[in-house]
């Protein structure tokens, strides 16, 4: 069993990071951190456990220590990072340096060229950026980024599709609550509402997604050249981002050949990656979040609603934001890194 | 007074009506009619009454008729119709044949070379296409529609957007349940989700579009050449259409320029048409169902969130789905068949 | 395995139970009757699958037959009914003549003296009401009843205090748009609302709760002598009812006993009856629909909020409204009936 | 006109106040209070405003002031409060000591002795509380209260009842988000849920309510000593508080003639009492929040679904809590300060 901790583990993502890796087969749960007030209490009393699962057992009595390279066993194998982006940015480097080896969800320095940014499904060879990464940084430890809830969700469809050359993304998103944290969004705001704004969050799927698709050539990983442009909406559901993609492609593609790609696109093989990756539709309705959002455990994205247009195919996506959009993206780049032999 | 009937007034577009046209200073409601269920009974018991405000007591004893023409006083200037579209196919007809003018908002017919379909502040010489009508059809009376509720949101964005030269439009709507009507959208299927999908309107707003922002050479109406492609979702709102629209333009078009031409872009002068008619936001967040949808007694369009693409800008939408975007925009069509001399 | 058949199989209670049947260790599904427009029909084609898994494969198939005697194979030893409660009231009886054993969740003849209306925690002696069934009615078979969603989640913890001798219970219930099936409550109705009335049902709570804590003495059930005063709102959740009970007693009642005759009140010996049977909650915020409602994989009952009153206690309690509440109820009540012999 | 200030003028009820008195024929706002780091910006900058009509151009440009008896202006007439409490419980007494009259919504000191707690059409004669209060603490001001939002929706019905000799009540909510202020309730907490418990809430109605209906007998206000138990829940709704009541009166008492006492309850001389006081309802879904919370301009309480009981009558009430239960409740207390010649 692979030792592990998690960072930031009171917090929404982290509770979801302790749903997903306290039944792990090849994991085992050793440290929890979360900021000074919380240290020295129990998992129990630091953490308000809000999800709709029981707190596990194994983790109540665990003593929460400060999220710090000292604080930290030396024989934590492997660590899951859920910290605000603010304390990432300052916490994850030190912790690499120390010998750390970190699959993270914050959103800091996943566009720093030597961060691999990664879907194992979709771009398991930008692991060896790592290689770069210790031989520029010095680093004993290892930095590792998922992307964005809300371009995890599109950037599998997209990737099915690069075949046919991509050239040009629009992409707007009906995104759930739980996407801003358990505070992040007010029930004045939102009941009977929308908000056609996430701050940042556009510009990560704008970038992100071409870092995704991009190649990587042994020194470097070259963005792809598709222009994105994304519209980011706020909507009353609480988990499930769901995303009308139009997507225009060099070669031209039907939406069969669209739907069909998608439905054919490989699975990783790794424990966490469903099979298949991609549930298509047929009926145009679906998906939708509260009926597909739990499809592969909460892994699988789903996709529908194709349709011709004049420079290549719209449809929809949909994946669950803090399963496949966070928490069980770093637990399946956790699973990359051992399966690559970086732990 | 211009003496008026309301043609399907008992569903939740006829209700709107009359919450519109009771205190009209130019409007007189003689005649409601309804289902043949519903003849022969008071308003009051015919209708169940389900506005927020008070069911007008001027209307609460008048005898419901059928919807035909012998049904319905030969001295009754105008009709305002929210018939189902499969009894607005067989019945409008009839009655402009028997000399009656009915304003429409039934979705059959829209496309209907001779038949005009007009927003009065986008396309109000298109009300001269009844000329060609009267001609071709051989009627006394006159059929006019307004477009479907999601276009209305869109189109006078992209009008002003115009002298720019729209070439390319793409557009996902967010879309209030009360779009469906009063039954159309289940509790079941829209708490905590959302559907990607609205039979027809996708098509109705590719079509539409391009009639409305077409030209009449006094004999026809062309399309404009645009292309458009929608994608349609309901969301758990229940009234404010919201859409994120990608307007690509031959001419360079900045973010800035965009704003402005949509704030400048003038009203109509008839007695509901708003001042502005666009309102323009500065914050990104902004326009939102709850909060902007009643702007201009529901009679505004408002738009905000401009970005630059490649080609051109991006930018959202909103407006009252059942006011600006149904019964409203009825009732802006008869004021301009008065103004215009139809009446 | 007992062959079983489900009454109604293509409504809302319907694929819970099928849901919930599939996998049982005991029961195989062998036939499915819907209304005669989807007989001939397999399953997959009649049902409109609505549920957030997917279609089970082994239903799919199944040709769905008329709720008839003579539709339905003389083999099959046990039906589970949701049928409409007129359909219920007609067929039923005719079912049970016919020799079939039926554990119905419909709303018809729960109040008949002749037919047991059980919940097997709470009162599973009442199954020897059908012998006085069977010897009054010449019955072959049998036709047991499980009550209303509203009342299932009261009764336990009601029957947990009795030993104080219930008096007087006062009830406000906050329900789930489930429990009027998939169609049964718009979202215009609902969405930023509640709805203070739901047609019968605080008579259904107010005369099913003395039922089931009555007394059956080999001839009759007498009633419980409690006076029971309900009121019943709807409110925007999908599943899952709370209600604020106040319950006055006899003898002098503390929140602390009240809460541990609950927390001790024992479950069932049957495979379907979750242990334990009432979660109590110390936080006075608990439960909540959408984070308790599937304890005990939705079978249990969850409560909390005690205080004190002038006259006995006052708390909060939650069930799983389809499952608890209906499927689930006569699936429970299906397994006392095959423990009980009369399967 | 009368010079009026607003304490926390930048929150949810003090916006509402903004909205209220901006036009009120009697008031003008000449000085707006926040918090220090507010103070000094104008109040367009200083709040951030989300009410849904426009901000009034005759308040942007004031400039927020330090919620301090030096920063007020002396020749301010009268101080509406909408302060947290504890802000209040230290402010308010230096405001009515250094002269000012304030009528405040704040929950501290409501059940003081000398401090009246009043809803105009209720106990008026309260209002000479401060001539005690004046003496005992030696302020040339004076401190008055309305009560909770939640207290303020029951107490006009239960009043209209108190001739039947009010016994026992008891009081489900179901309360709306807007009750706990801006980011009171967040959307994770309440979409697809509630929540069975509002801190302090249930004392607050319990205490409230017998203050409000108790007698002044020139010394003292002695509490009435019906027995109040109040369950609160929060559900997912904007605003308007619906109640389910159970009030058991010493004579005999009829719902016919509970709901004719309350239909018949007199409105207040006052320009903000709505006349009716109390809407009653013969549907017995209604009232219902969406539909009924802005009757009387938000004024109004709504009451139905009465129902006889074995000791009196159930029923159901409504008001719009942020207007009738909080910034309205203050406008209407200190126009009857001014009635009644304390400004």
């Amino acid at each position: 069993m692979v030792r592990i901790g998690i960072l930031g583990a009171t917090g929404a993502v982290g509770q979801r990071l302790i749903q997903l890796l306290e039944p792990h087969p090849e994991f085992d749960i050793v440290t929890l951190t979360a900021s000074p007030a919380s240290a020295g209490r129990s998992y129990r009393d630091a953490a308000k456990w809000r999800a709709d699962s029981p707190i596990p057992e194994s983790v109540t009595d665990i003593e929460v220590v400060e999220t710090a390279p000292d604080a930290i066993p030396n024989d934590v194998d492997l660590l899951f990072s859920s910290l605000p982006s603010d304390v990432g940015a300052e916490v994850e480097p030190e912790l690499a340096a120390a010998g750390y080896v970190v699959s993270s969800n914050s959103s800091n320095a996943r566009m720093d060229p030597d961060v691999p940014l990664i879907i194992p499904e979709v771009n398991p060879d930008h692991v060896n950026v790592l290689e770069v990464q210790q031989d520029e940084r010095g680093w004993d430890g290892a930095l590792l980024k998922n992307p964005n809830c809300s371009t995890i969700t599109m950037v599998p469809t997209l990737a099915a599709l690069d075949e046919w050359g991509l050239e040009s993304v629009r992409v707007a998103t009906l995104q759930a609550v739980s996407g801003a944290g358990y505070s992040g969004v007010t029930s004045m705001e939102i009941i009977d509402n929308a908000i056609p704004h996430i701050g940042g969050e556009e510009q990560k799927m704008e970038r992100e997604s071409r870092k995704l698709l991009g190649s990587f050539d042994g020194a470097e990983v070259h963005l792809h050249e598709m222009d994105v442009a994304a519209s980011c909406n706020r909507i009353p559901t609480i988990d499930g981002h769901l995303e009308n993609v139009w997507a225009d492609t060099r070669e031209s593609l039907s939406p069969e050949a669209a739907a069909e790609a998608m439905a054919d696109y490989p699975s990783a093989p790794l424990p966490s990656s469903p099979e298949p990756l991609v549930h298509t539709f047929e009926e145009p309705e679906r998906p939708q979040p509260r009926l597909d959002r739990n499809l592969g455990n909460g892994m699988a994205v789903s996709a529908g609603g194709f349709r011709e247009t004049d420079d290549g195919v719209q449809y929809n996506c949909l994946a669950h934001n803090t399963i496949r959009g966070a928490a069980g993206a770093s637990v399946l780049n956790g699973e990359l890194l051992l399966e690559e032999g970086w732990v």
